[in-house]
């Protein structure tokens, strides 16, 4: 499954809309400052599913600007035409030299791209993390190992001074996390929860494109990310659910939000799913829903998908079902569905539209290649006065 | 509310039932060695909050047998007097030099039994670890600072040599856990879940008691815990949930599960619950849900308690819509009702047995104060061919 969400080959106008995303920072604050400048590492994995951060950055970054990857088995090659079969200009290098090189100034970070299912650092990627410390880069990793508790890379940035080492997956302290406190209930903006039937599903995808839509409306809207892959592309709030023990994971995450709430003032919040609420292995929405206490959920769901991701002996869950149980477990109403058209011809994208909306009585539309104003409809229907905003999508 | 739970005066049928808890095992099996003995260092604490895992060891231990325990604000006294009003030939000595030399050989084990809030080892408390380690105990402790990955103690374990270090909330590294793999599907035996409307309710007790009362009927039961203090008590199958990343959470927990019943191959297996499925701050309920796939679930509920334990502007929920919630979340029927009967008199208890009985349409008793054939009927009445067990209590 995710082989195909990853490799897929995109439409002309999955790619329009990919590009606007990764060019659209999706916030209005003219202050924020030119994100670090950042090479991916993916040796042997570029657009591979063990390659999934550094195919979703270089689709995807505003946390940092992605300016080559390495992958020796692939250099030479342009990651955009390698990966969804149109340039986007991010060369492949066959190491760190020759990306290092090719910028007239040493970019400012290393990101390791790879998701080995060890979740280990291999001899040969520590060798490159070392290097890149070395030419006084700032490294990044979404590592199950912590490259910040590697004594050897711990040593090697305290001699090449003012190093920053980020460990993605790694929580804070038990005893510096925050519980629930009802907080959340000062939150003015609206909140909107992006949930899906299942895992890859495009959850992510559909909340970006929901909050650039919304903030070119002059809507401001402020995605609070609860995945890596998110915080690593750039959600300026967010925490990684799953590495927060559950007796926090609510209250963590109620945390960002109010954080989101108090230095954005904005209008909409929405939040990222995690899995599917009905999902024996990933319930994290759970957590998601009772944290977050959304207005409203739009869910995410794949018509063509036979089972769930990873699990051949666990079927789909019928979207009226998952919607039922989402109304059921928390008070927010389910406003709308969008499709992930994975294994659909547009025509067929077309029939699940007319279904799915006929037999659930609400809107339903393909964030990717149906027009936005369908999924701001969705949205503006539910919260009529959300539609006044000044258009200022001209400016 | 803990508080309540913990320090209030036990009508002398709950101490019955208490005492019997403690000398019973929970289950047949007649190879099972002695546990080890042990003292609990409970310094200034004993019989309050803070003292709360010291409190549940003198009242419930299967895992280790409690030979005294030291705190010197009430060196001298008894234990079951302090604690409930009731003897139980533990003392409470004022430091471990005279609780070791009051036995005729030093116990196996020192069991650190508070739970500070700020989680963490004094220096005095430090002080005792390192001078049991010196006379050949092994440490137990349920602190968030893990006592096993501390140089000086591992340092002078190692010196002793044979020193075991058991730390309870200690999640093993995230690459040795399990997902969540349909593998419950296998196990044969009747999954009874035991959730509550709140956090501190007494599901645990409720689990404890039915396990023991299903056993002595002659329905092989295994308890399988999900909490440190369950697991602290002796529940020699489970996983403390709250220690656990979300995406291994139910994993975790199938796993545990599937073990039992590969090791006991019981009738019946009882699984605690955490906080409550409709809790903002603890659903961890949603993961014990998915991961045990249960068949049924009984739940817990005070009515006298005003609001959530430690939210005050919280109210707590209607039992009703919690069994709603529990029936759409899961495939599970809920059973039947069990009353924690803080605040409440006995003919208040009464009056909520028949109220709930009559407004659910479903058996409702309380574990502690009512006979236990209720308890067993509540179970017997849902699945009828366990009744015929032959009944051998008596041996």
């Amino acid at each position: 499954m995710k082989t195909q969400l990853n490799n897929k080959a995109y439409t002309a106008q999955e790619l329009q809309s990919k590009k606007s995303l990764k060019n659209n920072s999706g916030s209005k604050n003219k202050n924020r400052k030119q994100p670090p400048t950042a090479i991916v590492y993916c040796e042997g994995n570029f657009a591979k599913i063990d390659g999934k951060t550094a195919n979703g950055l270089v689709r995807h970054s505003e946390a940092y600007n992605i300016v080559s990857v390495i992958d020796s088995t692939c250099a030479g090659q342009d990651s955009g035409q390698l990966l969804d079969a149109t340039p986007n200009g991010i060369g492949v290098f066959d190491g760190l030299e020759a990306a290092a090189i090719n910028e007239t100034k040493t970019p400012d970070t290393l990101i390791y791209g790879m998701a080995p299912s060890n979740g280990k650092l291999s001899l040969a990627d520590r060798e490159v993390v070392l290097d890149a410390i070395a030419l006084g880069m700032n490294i990044v990793s979404g590592l199950h190992e912590y490259l910040s508790d590697d004594p050897e890379i711990v040593e090697a940035a305290k001699v090449a001074g003012k190093i920053s080492i980020r460990d993605i997956r790694k929580p804070r302290p038990s005893k510096d996390m925050r519980l629930f406190n009802s907080s959340i209930e000062k939150v003015s903006a609206i909140r909107i929860a992006i949930l899906g039937t299942d895992c890859a599903i495009g959850k992510r995808t559909t909340a970006t494109v929901l909050a650039r839509a919304l903030n070119e409306w002059g809507i401001k809207t402020v995605l609070v990310g609860t995945g890596q892959t998110g915080l690593m592309q750039g959600a300026l709030y967010g925490v990684a659910m799953d590495a927060i023990p559950p007796q926090f994971c609510s209250g963590e995450l109620e945390g960002a939000i109010v954080r989101a709430s108090d230095a954005e003032q904005p209008d909409v919040i929405l939040i990222e799913g995690q899995g599917a609420l009905s999902h024996p292995a990933f319930c994290t929405s759970a957590f998601i829903l009772r944290g977050s206490q959304p207005n409203a959920v739009i869910l995410q769901h794949a018509p063509n998908r036979a089972h769930r991701c990873d699990f051949p002996n666990m079927p789909m869950p019928d979207p009226k079902n998952e919607i039922k149980l989402i109304e059921m477990f928390s008070d927010a109403k389910v406003i709308g569905l969008t499709i992930n058209h994975e294994g659909l011809k547009d025509i067929q994208i077309d029939t699940a539209i007319k279904d799915f909306s006929k037999e659930l009585a609400l809107p339903v539309t393909d964030a990717l290649v149906r027009p936005e104003i369908e999924l701001l409809d969705m949205v503006f229907k539910a919260f009529p006065l959300l539609r006044k905003h000044p258009l200022v999508a001209a400016e």
